[in-house]
């Protein structure tokens, strides 16, 4: 995954009308720039949400970037826009939360040491001491912060302090304590979250026993914008793997783990590709 | 699916502890008996609980069927079991219970009629006249019993005379209505439901409506038995399809039809080939 | 699914270049014309190839459809496309072949009824008598074209006859005979074909037996467009489903046969809704 | 996973008669042992192929070990059945080989370091010294040894002087030397091998690349035993993840990889714990 120089990604949601694609597409011919891939979604052409991703190429690009921005900015305002540009080449940098369970860390670790994941990784934070050593070896800071019941503030402010202005993604990588609405609300960052799913829903504690004694014949995880009203953000992507009977709460704890890595990975990639428009409570994933 | 003469099926519940198998398969030999297929599972050997399955030939079968079940008797009453045996060609009677919506009803009368499902259809029981016509023209009474809040008990108790001591089981092909605790009671023959199922779960009216606002990323049906704690009961299978930001309310609930029939169908054959025994709100499905 | 007045889909094939999209949505705007949705892909911006599906809605469509259909041909020309334009509400007509077993056909024609695809079924047509009597109980016409080695350039005439210029689509629902090179070059619309598939592949006659001797772990089907390459030409849609050391030779034949349901009528439907484009021996499907 | 003292695994295969049930297990009640699980299958009761495997718990087991074989192996010889018996605190000792991609060596590491796989590892063989560093800091050790074809019988010689005796099972996760007939039959273990697969299947070089240009819908990987017929020995476990025309040639590769890690690892877990039997090209997989 080479960087893809002269290359940004243009993400833009609105209420549909008339005109926008044509507006945006000779905004771009204007500036030289030659649409590379392009998708788009409209809930309801008649006053419903529109979604647009689209990938240009411009010869320059990071020099002439502040007329582009200003040139769609434009545009954006003409048709009240919700936007972003990024560059492809400029890699997002991510936190990773960990609690000891490590399966999804090591398995976000592995892609990004293999470039399967463009992303930086500004450090690892977790509440257990467990994996620094591995994860040190690997040229990751790895930050211990301890959480009790009275701690947590000073927890989250120390995270907060570690992270702030640093990353644009948070990855709750099995991170077992409750993030605070302030700590959401502060951290001027998304926050992906992975948790267990099963048909029907578990809330609450020991999920993976009470799933086996309810004969669940399904194992799931999904993968979401962690926000304020826990486990309940917009989905970005799920999976299930089939059990049996034959199946013990350990055995649908493990099945679980090769779930949550799947889908979680799934969901940071796309993420770290600008794939994911949310609109309340409801995610777009452009996979073109 | 020829009617296989001479082969019984056995399953057995009870306490886990030693010596069941080898009590079962002496006196089987002993009877002279051949096991054609055997499965067993335990929850634990230590005071857990014990499943079996298996299949037998005995020449001249339905002639000794009062020893063998004398000989069974007995070693039930030794371990304190709860079992049943069945002649493998002595098709369950089942009836049928539909609304409007008719995949599920017309996937398994096709299954039946290319003898899919080893099966008698002992009549289709509709609160709605829709289905009559393609339904008598297959040979199968149709029984119209319609059912609002005032007529409700009447139309339970017509339908417990039609089916009184007549039918094996009952399979709900998506029928709207709850059925009562007392009808459950009465029915005297277990009751299969199919019902859409999501992640996260989604209660009461409008579900595909309600997972398309919440952008669910699969959609999904389980068939359970039913049980007064309505779409409660055990689940005997489950299954998923994947679904994208793309599919409208009305495309969740197309692309659920076909996983309803699917499951539904699976769930009914394994039952009317005794493959499914109930342990508290658990099932154990042996498919060898 | 009513039909929808006013809506066309364009559907477009080209080298990629810069300003196609501009090109197109500024006709587009120029005539008065609002995008509904639109879906596009290149295989590489750089000389690769261009795919685009649009749905546009343009009032008085029917009444100026032979200009717009100018001023895309104008387009067309300028970038040398390939493309297309249908009517939303003009529902393509189609062809069922079928031999002895049933399901796809079936399967088929209970969504069709039930207004899942949108189509108008011209006839079926089968080289056994079979399904004649459950067919034309449907209002469908049914004809019965025998197949010997001796008979078969006659029968293809035949259907040729009864076809020409007649159907937008033929169906191979099962149909065990091998079209000949002559029929699929004179027939005049695209046909598609659903086969079972295994991994690795059995080529021949008796697959389902011989994947049992294998000992497959997943039984599949594909639905493709035919060529003269049997069984070789572009895929459309493939789905697979789990089978077991338990599963004999006829499970397999009966698992087979779902998964070919499914498949084909999603094949089906995307065609249907001109959501497949096909380049050399690919398909790109746009599901939005 | 604690290591289960007293727990001995049983896995028979033999031509299918009345008695083989009733015999094993009266001889294990006679031996004072309790059968915790216990699975079979048939091919056809009518001298068709019989599958056992159970488990039994028997107190102090390792001292008696002789005499409980000798006793087995009676009941063998009368049934001329292939059998063997394992301790289940018995780790088996596996090599795994590797070539460049590390994916499936390091998601087996990854599972053995936290217990999911009961195994003990003897050492890692490549022809490359990429993961040597990776390796070693596990503990592992670590033998490179560089293969061209001059050097080839050399290298498997090597491999034999550093194997024989010494494991139980050989994995080759991701090694693309093709092993000889000689080594194979030398190496005095079972070899599980994993491979791509695709439906329909793509022989030799470049299958992602081809498998690309073909269009297919769905990658799969196949984890089988491997014999000197190569890529073709019996099958233990087969999936697939979808794909879309959205996917290069490298994304399928890469979605390749996710599927190859999951059926390689559950197909060497069921190995590690007895659950399969080969018989001919087929194998027999008993999850229970």
């Amino acid at each position: 995954m080479p960087p893809e120089n002269d290359v940004a990604r243009l993400v833009v949601s609105c209420r549909d009308r008339h005109g926008i694609v044509a507006a945006i597409s000779s905004t771009l011919a204007d500036l030289g720039a030659n649409i590379v891939t392009s998708a788009q979604h409209s809930t309801d052409p008649e006053n419903g949400m529109f979604f647009l991703r689209l990938e240009f190429h411009l010869d320059g690009l990071a020099a002439c970037l502040p007329q582009v921005e200003e040139r769609l900015a434009d545009v954006a305002e003409q048709f009240a826009m919700t936007w972003r540009l990024s560059l492809a080449n400029r890699r997002k940098r991510v936190a990773i939360f960990v609690s000891k369970q490590d399966h999804c860390l090591f398995d976000l670790l592995f892609r990004w040491q293999r470039s399967e994941l463009p992303m930086e990784v500004d450090c690892v934070i977790s509440n257990h001491p467990n994996q620094e050593v591995a994860v040190t070896a690997l040229g990751v800071p790895y930050h211990h912060l301890p959480v009790t019941r009275e701690t947590k503030a000073g927890a989250e402010q120390a995270a907060l302090d570690l992270l702030a202005g640093r990353v644009d993604l948070v990855i709750l990588a099995r991170y077992m304590q409750i993030l605070s609405p302030e700590f959401l609300g502060a951290i001027g960052a998304p926050v992906i979250n992975i948790h267990h799913s099963f048909l029907p829903a578990f809330v609450g504690q020991n999920p993976y026993a009470r799933a086996y004694e309810r004969g669940v014949k399904l194992i799931g995880a999904t993968a979401h914008y962690a926000t304020p009203d826990l486990d309940e953000g917009p989905i970005i992507e799920q999976d299930v793997e089939r059990v049996w009977h034959v199946h013990t709460a350990a055995d649908l704890t493990r099945v679980g783990r090769d779930i949550e890595r799947l889908v979680l990975a799934r969901a940071v990639r796309w993420h770290l590709e600008d794939r994911v428009l949310v609109h309340g409570n409801r995610t777009v994933v452009f996979l073109s």
